[in-house]
């Protein structure tokens, strides 16, 4: 069974459990495993955060939960519908379609709510459910072939912005490529840089333009590499608290999507730079750390995902010296500078 | 000559002029064309701001402006160094780079304005100079065919987000075309929409999605299509005065680049929706103009750009109403009525 028979079998499932319960004379009602803070842990075996075993039971015995029951059966329904005719929609989409529907949604904020309510009861992700968030994937450039439904997409041959990673990106074939690694940078500067100076040919190397806080669809397609293709991942970001969190959202997931962590994050993803450690050992061009970023870096020293002694090093250093670097300062030594002598001198102490 | 060899002899002549007012021992100086609000001027003929005819003059004997010159003749030599190289660098890049250079600069907002010198000085884009601001370029799906060097890129086989504009569009070379027109869309939620209905089949269109504000290259691709091309060019925008100013700013440009507008401004191009009778005729689910929004409307009323009546109409009628639209919203009526009904009515109507 694929993953689009599950969901629609889960999402029939859903319905058709209230109705047995109508006919046998009993009250509905839906298990929902809590979000809570509380029953949101961090599993050191798995490397992520994972939902606990708490949940909570709605019931439609419960005047109070009866709206809330309503709004997940009509949205599960309209989910079925989608998953059955392939179809997609956004959230904001999905948001206005319940204009048409007996139960009404407050705002946006409500009905994204109980689309993660659906996920975590079914215990897939919304993407499966055919439901999107409207993010804007990364940029992929290097040897790989990828199938789209019946299109075959070569990201050496898409242009010098590379292969756009799809929203549906589930569903996306991997057919061959001939990479050893993939390097993930933050900024688009930093991936035309990368292409400009042929990195996909001097490291064997995928190069991924992030765009920022990787997309849902960007992490799947970092975690399928590494895991399908056995591509060891690399991610370059800005040396400051935002780009380290960015990696670190890749690696480790975040807590707020605990109950679908499984499917986003990618253990073994590693974070290249910029460490304290390059602006110094490089004396690259800083700027001061401003006060919310040594309040962010003092949060991160407590954040469990930071729990490695590199990490604790780097932190602790960058509050040390007080400064904060830009991937693109490279530049101060030419164009070339960060593939000709970074990357190398970085991806050979990361791979020996 | 080509546009790079153009932009290289410029660039040379700049430096060139200053080495023979020297050894004729005249005072070397740059004549540059003002950027200021008083000779920013709306051109009725060319339907976009254009600069007027007042210039500055900075001379090497005037001590405040030596910096200035200094700053201006190094960066035309790393553009020159650039563009005979083919690369190309971010201003941000730029900016690092200058750290290596006799003469600084204060932060990038200093960097960026000799840029913009160096633009209206040559009467070239600062894209024809190498320098890439680092903005997203739109997505292009459909029946296209584009050359980027010698890589062939088929539109509607590059995925289901598209061919993304790349920085460097004008060496984009327009191999093939099957489509009678072009509909650029705001958002990345109704592109995916308009993909999956396959829009571009029924209204034989590239569909365009802008992701807000059009960046630099996507203004060129939209010209370009329209001039080259000869296609039709379509935006349809949230339904609110930011919607229609990033339409506006694609047709006619901005003020603040009224040097460049004659390479960035498609007058031809025609806002589509959504608008205040769109609100009305088709009872689309609505936000409150907020205080912002009608202080941004009122602006709209005198701006030159929206000096026809049907805008000043649709502008006066939103106000009365009081009420903002999204594109999405027409999901109110079903994903597929955007595409199946609203789309039609609308190109029916300007078309005939």
């Amino acid at each position: 069974m694929n993953k689009k028979e599950i969901a629609a079998n889960k999402l029939t499932s859903l319905g058709t459990s209230i109705i047995e319960d109508v006919t046998k004379n009993k009250i509905p009602n839906i298990q929902v495993p809590s979000r809570g803070t509380s029953n949101i842990v961090f599993d050191e075996q798995k490397r992520h955060y994972v939902l606990g075993d708490r949940y909570g039971k709605r019931s439609l015995g419960n005047v109070k939960q009866i709206k809330k029951i309503g709004q997940m059966v009509y949205m599960a329904n309209f989910c079925k519908d989608l998953v059955q005719r392939e179809k997609t929609a956004t959230l904001r989409e999905l948001y206005y379609v319940s204009e048409g529907w007996d139960v009404e949604f407050g705002d946006q904020q409500e009905s994204n709510i109980i689309g993660e309510d659906l996920e975590v009861t079914l215990g897939m992700t919304r993407e499966d459910l055919g439901l999107m968030p409207e993010e804007d994937g990364a940029s992929v450039y290097g040897k790989i072939t990828l199938q789209e439904d019946d299109i075959e997409i070569n990201a050496l041959r898409s242009g010098k912005s590379g292969y756009t990673i799809s929203p549906t990106i589930d569903e996306v074939e991997f057919l061959d490529h001939d990479v050893k690694r993939v390097i993930a940078v933050e900024t688009m500067g930093m991936f035309h840089r990368m292409v400009q100076e042929e990195a996909y040919k001097k490291f064997d190397t995928l190069i991924v333009g992030l765009k920022g806080q990787a997309a849902r669809a960007t992490r799947r397609f970092l975690k399928r590499v590494n895991e399908e293709l056995k591509l060891p991942v690399y991610i370059c970001n800005d040396g400051d608290p935002w780009g380290f969190h960015i990696a670190m959202v890749i690696i480790s997931g975040s807590a707020k999507l605990a109950h679908v962590n499984h499917q986003l994050a990618t253990p073994n993803a590693k974070f290249l730079g910029v460490t304290a450690s390059d602006i110094i050992n490089y004396d690259l061009p800083t700027d001061p750390l401003k006060d919310i970023d040594v309040l962010r870096l003092k949060e991160l020293l407590k954040d469990p995902r930071y729990r490695d002694e590199t990490w604790k090093t780097e932190i602790k250093k960058m509050l040390k010296i007080g400064k904060k670097a830009e991937q693109q300062s490279f530049s101060k030594y030419g164009l070339e500078y960060v593939v000709d002598t970074y990357f190398p001198e970085k991806l050979e102490s990361m791979e020996n």
